[in-house]
């Protein structure tokens, strides 16, 4: 397995693992001379492996770095960085360097240009696999190229956008693999 | 305010509230003659208001009832009813009626035929938005056009898939409306 950053390297077909529980992420773009870091709450699997689909349109500052690479850096926090990803949504990177002003830290990754975030647990370095919807919607299909994983960094796990301003953290896991019969083939390691 | 089995209307504008946590959800559809149910957990919200994106393909039996009538309904159940919507999940409803076996109850809606789902503390009654990427991706844009709420049956709430088997319900909820500075239009009641 590779490394980048002091994170291992996630399977890439698992990646829907990490984005259908229906994570609050950080988005990382790059566009030549900064990079840019965003929070977002509308992303989905497309299908498993690792097609994501993700809203990020025009009123967005990351949006022309996004446009103009076809590159980004899906980021999962645990749920201990909540204030801090908040804040991060609440500025434009148009103003301030977001890095800098909320103590995130760029890392690169091993495909695009765009850093990885070094706080969070989890990293997806993306390209755009479908732009279709984007005039419309601003609604992009991103491949996963590669991802990257710290499962000490995971803590308490994503948290989850209740679309209001609060979050939801996660409590307990249920395990209903026995019952997933028909599903076999996502259930195993 | 009205009311259709049993549930009071919920603000169509603010559906994004039930779908941005990234909830487990069924999807009921009616094909003419018969209403099916199944499990689905690729869904985000691709503008706030009611416009929803949901992955949904011919791998699906519900797949031919949502091409052909262009309408479904998006329930979402509480972690109380785990079990039997994963048990939904995991059977096709071209050999079973699941309404019967797992215990859910259809009850009209307003708009659309596919039926509400009684147990399910949310009902979102849709009509097909934009299918352009049906075809390649299975990824409906969904229009909500009302929609429905009972608070007493939301419970513990929504939970999550980690796509595995293995879900998340939610701890406890964070407030961090005062943070969301920027986004006050999205924080009032």
């Amino acid at each position: 397995m590779s490394t980048a950053g002091g994170f291992v390297e996630y399977p890439v077909e698992n990646v829907h693992r990490l984005i259908e529980p229906g994570p609050v992420v950080m988005v990382s773009t790059f566009d030549g001379r900064r990079a840019n870091l965003m929070t977002n709450a509308f992303n989905m699997p497309v299908a498993h492996g690792a097609l994501i689909a993700l809203v990020l349109g025009p009123w967005d500052h990351s949006y022309e770095a996004l446009s103009a690479t076809g590159e980004c850096v899906i980021a999962i926090p645990s749920v201990d960085l909540a204030e801090r990803v908040v804040d991060v949504g609440n500025v434009s990177g148009g103003d301030v360097d977001k890095w800098q002003r909320f103590g995130f830290t760029p890392a690169p990754g091993a495909v695009v240009r765009a850093p990885l975030v070094m706080e969070c647990f989890a990293n997806i370095e993306c390209t755009v696999a479908d732009d279709r919807l984007v005039e419309d919607h601003g609604l992009w299909i991103l491949q996963g190229e590669r991802a990257w994983y710290d499962a000490a960094k995971r803590g308490a796990g994503e948290f989850h956008h209740r679309g209001d301003g609060t979050f939801s953290a996660n409590a307990a896991t249920l395990d209903l693999r026995h019952r997933m019969t028909k599903w076999r083939y996502l259930t195993g390691d």
